[in-house]
């Protein structure tokens, strides 16, 4: 079921008069090519002479490299190259932007083909280039590494002590980001206050303090890595892959493997999810050198295990929580100490965490205290609202526990704690207008919410949570087709079905069917700069850039029809779909696009932005469950996901959105994490054993779209694909507590993690 | 050698300064792919599930169908389908314009796929796709046409008689263009007239009439005709094709497959020449309905047969032409009729050709009557100045034997009839500013015509010819990098490195060099509409679109450097490749790149144009030549073509297209011709048989680059493609005439042509 709450003044053109593409749910311009296996993806890519590419991955989670010998492996007919990590370029400390995230490129060259030392099981060591993938995988186990093993620690709390093993010698973070006198594990420490504490938890009617314990998840897209690449002769090199940002794999490319940006082309394939897990590059810098030493395209594919084992997942966490609440029920103060693991480089999403924690609720004094610590693990990577899950499992579970204390209905302590326009974070920023409080609202006036839960073990949770979204760079160019149509180029991966609402964004603002829009995702010599497709960022910036195409279009088709009608351009505007002269003239904008290459210069209009203003994104869900206290399986009897979009493009998109992310947030909190062995090694690397939600797990998951425009888009968008993972494990614990009356706060909350609790509470009674 | 004579007035960029780029010989961007191979043409193409297309000829010249049985052909295994003329759609008769010429969607529909009636030997009647190219081949003899052949006419001469065979029941063109009663082969009729030719022939001291004859001549560009099509469920068609024109593509598949425009996406790949023969498609409407009837992708491929017999040559002509010149040695008057064979269906360029012929002179009194006639040969299409070579050929050997018999040396004759600005056409039109003088007095002081000519039997000839040369409509658009690059897209098919040639003028307006721009051809559905690659306009028309898309870059750049400098953007201009505000603030543009992204929207600039004055392309060549009396054979001794091409972007390429053109206009006067027998069957339809100039028969041919600026275009573009195609046979038969004494009045003056000619001589006296 879904249901979207649309206010009537909200569904219009701007001029008052209803929208007539937006809201609508036209067929996916990509479906047909998506249903029928037509789409290409990276792995679908054939280049005459292609040869193949192997990696050699680490077997040790800690180790130095004492020297490789690939000289056997090199013997073997039909290997053309082997490379290691002296063949990338050495390119210093330098930090590239990511979009969402930023990386040091020498811990990003270091990661796609480790240096001196290997920082975690799966880390790479060489990589081969052979005729087939089967000569490639036989002689990558031809080459000799001659590892010196080291103590692992895999375990953010245990990295931080002063014992643990040291992976860097060059991190010497002290308290609050002074330089420290010796090294250690933790790479950043950053503080953010607002108030004063101990104020605040002196005027406190309860204060709660509880610690959480989060695991390493993946983001668990279906298509693995890929790359396949291509150095021409003339030093241009082009490269095929599935990416969330062409434009960010072109400069990671090009600094690692020492080429002008410009000599690097990349060719977005079709990509089978992402999640933020493929922005950062693994296998592309490698396939070109590897093409660059033979002088062949080269092609590169991960499988499953390299993926858990050699890819970026989301850090296990340690979050320690404070919160005092008056007896007025509203927030008096709010603590938190949050470490999360890196991985093997610095660069966890710490800081988005510390700034979603407490994002939801307007609390008067608050200090959070963050900090990004390495483990012998992958470097970890963004997905979905990177960081903010593990906070607001830790935070919602104790807004719950202080709601049971004070005995406040959780959907009323969040009416009367929550952020509107005017709130000001902990961590600084003031919010605009935004939509916490309509999600809250809509999850009481849901038929879910007042449908009394009955039978036994069964309990209903509810959480909050909340994103940022991302503005970013963005560009789309549209060409007027004399039929009427229009083809529009946009520089945006589409994950999902993205161009669609990119392109009806465009259609609504000529006042054409979608359908009559032709979309391409452009790759990066054909299109503007545009930033990854992350950040929850496409559909307000790429489809802000395609209105401003849109608008262009508009000021050219003016100028054409006064043109035509040998009148002042000052008396002619755009309106209804079609241009409006003096005297009643009017071409509608098919008419007037059959005019065009009759009566002068094509009409191509631009547009490129980066605009302020994404807004945030809010949401509140509230799910039944059912446990098994024998087991402690939890079953999810229902669920209902509300969230502020601001305006819902193409709701089925925007359902699928929050169907997927909900989805997601279940698996983490229920099931899936990395399940490490005593020396590091991953033992559940398939698909099999590391355990994502699949339909025969779940009920259909409900959304209530909630709709308060974004006041800076032109269509009031706001992005809506990361938000719905926050608040799920947060429900489930709280949906488990009144299940079976143990709080958890550890994930995932697997049947043996609950079972434990369960047990452990029957045991102190 | 070649000699570029620049004016130091006009080698600027406007403001008085040197060009930069313009001018310079950079390699081209294309130049390894093509060299070492990996250059993509249509023939390269490779898709999963891929199976092949052959097409059925006709093996009579003229015929009914009385029906077609596939059924044996369907039966073979591996067939998947076959279709004849009732799968395309019947679109009537409507004329699409192709940018150079036009064709009727009727006779277009029936050329790809007969209808009733094949009307030469090669027509397309059926069509089979299947497994395997063997197999398709295969069944392609299977198919049982059953024919009623008919009397076959392949003379334009004979096909105007009352007596001969009909080709199509419609033409009732009599005089003038008025409906005739009873139909005929010819197709068109018209006069144009200025002044009293009467009057101006009474005025003559010289009077001459001759008739002249041309054979029927191919291309031949070394890449046959390709096209691979793929129709989705969806109703979307992908082609994959090497054209001229992937826009024109776009709307006759459309047409003739009965889909939107917008459904039909064309991907131009590199192209193997074209000289105007892949303009008009052939293949690609075939391989779209094999592609919608199995439902997989269809590749089509011409063998070098096909091309010849089955694609539109350039046509057999008849002109009679009359030359009156008064004692002063000024043209008094000149009449001509010209007949063109138009092959199968109406549209030779004798429209071209009759508005060319005395284009080169100042002509008080003149009248053209010119006729369009179908013969049982290709359709014609057009070639390199299409109907211009012909009529030089006509009118430059009369020119030359009114000097002779008056004495006047021909450059002089030239100087003093030659057109110039002011001067007006026959048909009408006033010339701007040209060059036609300016090539006179470039091979007047030239080496060649100051060296004397000394031994036996060898005689020097000299030939002027005019092309008009076309704007038509281009797109470019243009991203500036963060490493102070631009990559461009156009839409027009390189086909003699005008890409390169296009980046170069927006490198010239942006102050960066050549190589800092990355170009690519864009499909139709990643670039603004584009018109052909012809008519001598891609250098012209797309660079001027890159140009503008340069200007627009420009002001943005502006803008951007005003908000980082915080000053008002009317303060601060573009110049010298960089930006310059008030105090002495300045940015170079890759200083400014590097900033955009860290200010702002990415900068996108667009630039579409339709512009008039592409300005008129005049070339005179001179050429010494030895004729063996006993064999007939002409050896070119030495050649030198001077042409105004107004502004040499990239002075290689100009002198690359001014001796391609002057190699082919050779090949066409010395031994190019389709020889048909009897019964209508080319004999020799083979590049063994079908004899085109080699390295081996030919001298370097030195060029005089002249450059008079086109007043039309920013940069002084005129066109260079074409005209150098339009002297050589003229200038050859003058030569010949010098060297063995015989006026050659037929074309190809091959060795039994000039034989016969030597022997009629000796035997008259």
């Amino acid at each position: 079921m879904s249901t979207i709450d649309r206010t009537p003044a909200h569904a219009t053109n701007g001029n008052g008069k209803p929208y007539k593409v937006i809201g609508t749910r036209p067929i996916r311009h990509d479906g047909v090519d998506k249903v029928t296996g037509r789409a290409k993806y990276g792995a679908d890519i054939h280049l005459s002479g292609l040869i193949y590419g192997v990696v050699l991955r680490s077997p040790h989670a800690h180790a130095k490299i004492r020297s490789i010998d690939v000289s056997q492996a090199l013997a073997l007919p039909g290997v053309r190259a082997v490379v290691t990590h002296k063949d990338l370029r050495e390119p210093g400390d330098r930090i590239v932007e990511l979009g969402e995230g930023a990386v040091n490129l020498r811990h990003l060259s270091n990661n796609i083909l480790a240096a001196d030392k290997v920082l975690y099981k799966g880390h790479a060591v060489a990589a081969v280039a052979a005729d087939s993938v089967h000569i490639a995988e036989q002689a990558a186990g031809l080459i000799k590494v001659d590892y010196e093993t080291l103590p692992a620690v895999i375990d953010v709390e245990a990295a931080m002590k002063p014992s643990a093993p040291l992976l860097h010698a060059d991190l010497f973070t002290d308290e609050l980001g002074q330089k420290a006198k010796a090294p250690s594990n933790v790479a950043k420490h950053f503080r953010f206050e607002k108030g004063d504490i101990a104020k605040g938890f002196a005027q406190a009617k309860v204060v709660i303090e509880r610690e959480f314990r989060t695991a390493t998840v993946h983001q668990g897209y279906i298509e693995p890595h890929n790359a396949t690449a291509m150095w021409n002769a003339d030093g241009y090199i082009t490269v095929w892959t599935s990416t969330q940002g062409s434009f960010t794999v072109r400069q990671q490319v090009a600094e690692l493997v020492n080429a002008p940006i410009s000599h690097v082309k990349v060719i977005p394939m079709e990509i089978g999810g992402g999640f933020g897990g493929k922005i950062r590059v693994y296998l592309e810098p490698v396939a070109a050198i590897l093409s660059k030493r033979t002088g062949k395209p080269v092609k590169v594919l991960m499988s499953r295990a390299d993926v858990f084992e050699g890819t970026g997942p989301t850090p296990a966490s340690y979050i320690r929580v404070k919160l005092g609440v008056g007896s007025d029920g509203k927030i008096t103060a709010a603590e938190t100490y949050m470490a999360y693991e890196a991985g093997a480089y610095p660069g966890s999403p710490i800081g988005a965490g510390a700034m979603c924690i407490f994002a939801c609720y307007d609390i008067p004094n608050g200090r959070i205290d963050g900090y990004d610590v390495v483990v012998n693990k992958p470097q970890t990577s963004a997905y979905r609202a990177p960081g903010a899950t593990n906070a607001a499992f830790a935070l919602e579970t104790v807004v719950d526990e202080a709601c049971e204390q004070l005995k406040i209905d959780p959907l009323e302590f969040r009416l009367k704690n929550g952020v509107k326009e005017g709130s000001r974070r902990v961590d600084g920023p003031v919010f605009p207008r935004i939509g916490m409080m309509e999600t809250v609202e809509a999850v009481k006036k849901s038929e879910h919410w007042n449908t009394p839960l009955t039978g036994k073990h069964r309990g209903r949770g509810v959480a909050s949570g909340f994103w940022f979204n991302c503005g970013l760079k963005s560009s789309a160019s549209a060409t007027v087709n004399p039929d009427g149509t229009v083809a529009l180029v946009e520089g945006s991966t589409d994950i999902g079905g993205s161009r669609t609402g990119i392109a009806m964004q465009l259609a609504e603002t000529l006042g054409i069917a979608a359908t009559d829009v032709v979309p391409t995702v452009g790759d990066t010599d054909s299109v503007g700069y545009t930033d990854v497709t992350g950040g929850s960022r496409v559909t307000f910036a790429t489809g802000y850039a395609a209105y401003e195409a849109a608008r262009d279009i508009q000021r050219q088709m003016v100028e054409r029809a006064a043109r035509i009608w040998e009148v002042d351009a000052a008396k002619v505007s755009y309106e209804n779909g079609g241009v409006t002269g003096p005297d009643g003239k009017r071409f509608s904008f098919k008419e007037l696009a059959e005019q065009i290459n009759k009566t002068g210069e094509p009409i191509v209009g631009r547009g490129t932005v980066d605009p302020e203003g994404c807004g945030g994104a809010f949401a509140t869900h509230v799910v039944d469950v059912e446990v098994d206290p024998e087991t402690g399986k939890v079953d999810i009897i229902r669920y209902t996901a509300a969230q502020d979009v601001g305006t819902a493009i193409h709701p089925s998109y925007v359902e699928g959105q929050i169907q997927g992310g909900t989805v997601q947030g279940i698996g983490w909190g229920l099931n899936e994490e990395y399940f490490y062995d005593a020396a590091g090694t991953m033992r559940n690397s398939t698909f099999l054993d590391y355990r994502i939600p699949t339909c025969y797990d779940l009920p259909m998951i409900d959304t209530l779209v909630v709709e308060v425009p974004n006041p800076g888009h032109p269509y009031g968008v706001r992005g809506v694909g990361e938000v719905p993972i926050v608040p799920p494990p947060a429900a489930l614990a709280n949906a488990i507590y009144r299940a079976v009356g143990v709080r958890m706060k550890q994930l995932p909350m697997s049947p043996p993690n609950v079972l434990k609790e369960i047990l452990r509470k029957g045991a102190s009674k």
